[in-house]
């Protein structure tokens, strides 16, 4: 009997795939690393993702499972690695296992989450320091950043963590996909099913593309949104040749500008692809 | 509650952080590919692994465990990676388990291996396809690359896992450490903690002190003593800087010279450093 790879074990895979394609601008990339935030801080945090991971392709609650996975991800010396990739892969692999990897069916995963998950998704900030926007004033109870001590204010709040993301998709790429049908990254999957070659080269070109048509969420939030719009327009210029995008990738790096967040739709989007039976 | 990395999962990253270990000349490393043996593909045999290696860590006999992480491992386009790693993993994750991760310990987990533990290790040959030196004529029917086909011949001739490393020893150096109580790993588990800075940069130290120290018996194998002596002598080189290491990486790649043993022993030390503390 031949030993198959499970589904929690696609999501790993995701995880591995999406930081060996290289090069993606900005990001630890096969080729590059940040000085303290390295490719092998990324390969423990994949191992480590694993027990939450698993939760939720037996059909835990997908806050549940997402702190889980945070929390074993968190288990090297960089901290965070792939804190968005997996509020990604949570929702996705629970829709996956519940039979339906569509749009329709992870929204039904999404839209099910109850105050409970929007707790566990603030106990996973206790875990990793992440960088997110300052909340609008009136919301500063709910402050993501203060992690299992907002946990009294969700509840009396009585916020779904749907709600949460409802609230946090027009600064945040990842809360959109969570509000949207995760649109983006279904398309995403899309293409990298339809490229050819090496499934890591794939992901490197899907990333330009993805970082090409929108601005990163992430670099607007920790630098400004004109940093992100002119990422976005130097990586239309890599796509159609214009700029190097190995030398793009070498300076963003230098400038420490990071599109985390569209790698972390190529990730969720590696997963959509593996389930949908693109081989490594 | 926080979700901590199983032994299992250890073993898991250090076939990760070995593949990652650059440059480790001949080899698959982080920057470098043979056509049809590739980066990803280590990554997904990693991942595929996990179930065998999670037998060993939970008392399971050698010979099983292994054959499941060959089986999982196998399950990528390039067909064998780690073969070689989990040979040495599977006793070192089993005397882990055991509580005595040392010479001794191991040994004792490798002595103690049946003849099922060796029909097992036939049966690992089914899932992929390993270049081994041709056996003695008059053990034509214990050939290993005849898989499970060899499995009644194994039973019938009694021998254990144990005697057929034994019978191997002379010429394949993994065999050897099973019966030298694993004496080259340990001793390359006591460098990569010694060493300083990132962990697959001491991989990569340690796997060119371990190629100037000992010719490869894989590339004794996969072409002749003569070419396996050669690059013992170029990574001497290499290693007191009269040969640049990336150069020579290089070269190794192109000629199809690949010290996969030596790559197998740092596998097995990394996981050894890591079940000693070391951190990534």
């Amino acid at each position: 009997m031949t030993v198959r790879r499970s589904r929690a074990q696609r999501a790993q895979l995701a995880l591995l795939l999406e930081v060996a394609g290289t090069p993606k601008p900005g990001n630890v990339d096969r080729h590059r690393d940040y000085p303290d935030l390295r490719f092998e801080h990324f390969l423990a945090g994949a191992i480590g993702a694993h027990e939450g991971l698993q939760l939720a392709a037996e059909g835990e609650r997908v806050g549940r499972a997402f702190e889980r996975a945070v929390s074993g991800m968190s288990q090297q010396e960089a901290g965070n690695t792939q804190f968005g990739a997996l509020l990604l892969l949570a929702p996705l692999v629970r829709a996956a296992a519940d039979g339906d990897l569509s749009p329709e069916g992870v929204h039904e995963a999404v839209e099910a989450t109850t105050v409970a998950d929007a707790a566990d998704f603030y106990r996973a900030f206790d875990h990793v320091d992440v960088a997110v926007a300052d909340p609008p004033e009136a919301m500063d109870d709910l402050d993501v950043r203060r992690g299992s001590d907002a946990v009294e204010a969700v509840e009396e709040s009585e916020v779904t963590l749907y709600d949460v993301m409802e609230r946090s998709a027009e600064r945040d790429g990842l809360a959109r996909e969570w509000v949207g049908g995760f649109e983006r990254t279904f398309r995403a999957a899309g293409r990298i099913a339809e490229l050819d070659g090496p499934v890591p080269e794939r992901a490197a070109e899907t990333f330009l593309e993805l970082l090409a048509a929108e601005p990163d969420t992430f670099v607007a939030i920790q630098h400004d949104e004109e940093t992100a719009e002119e990422v976005r327009e130097r990586a239309e210029d890599a796509l159609v040749g214009r700029v190097d995008p190995d030398e793009f990738a070498d300076e963003l790096v230098d400038r420490n500008v990071n599109p985390g967040t569209t790698a972390d739709l190529v990730a969720g989007a590696l997963f959509v692809a593996l389930e949908r039976g693109v081989s490594v």
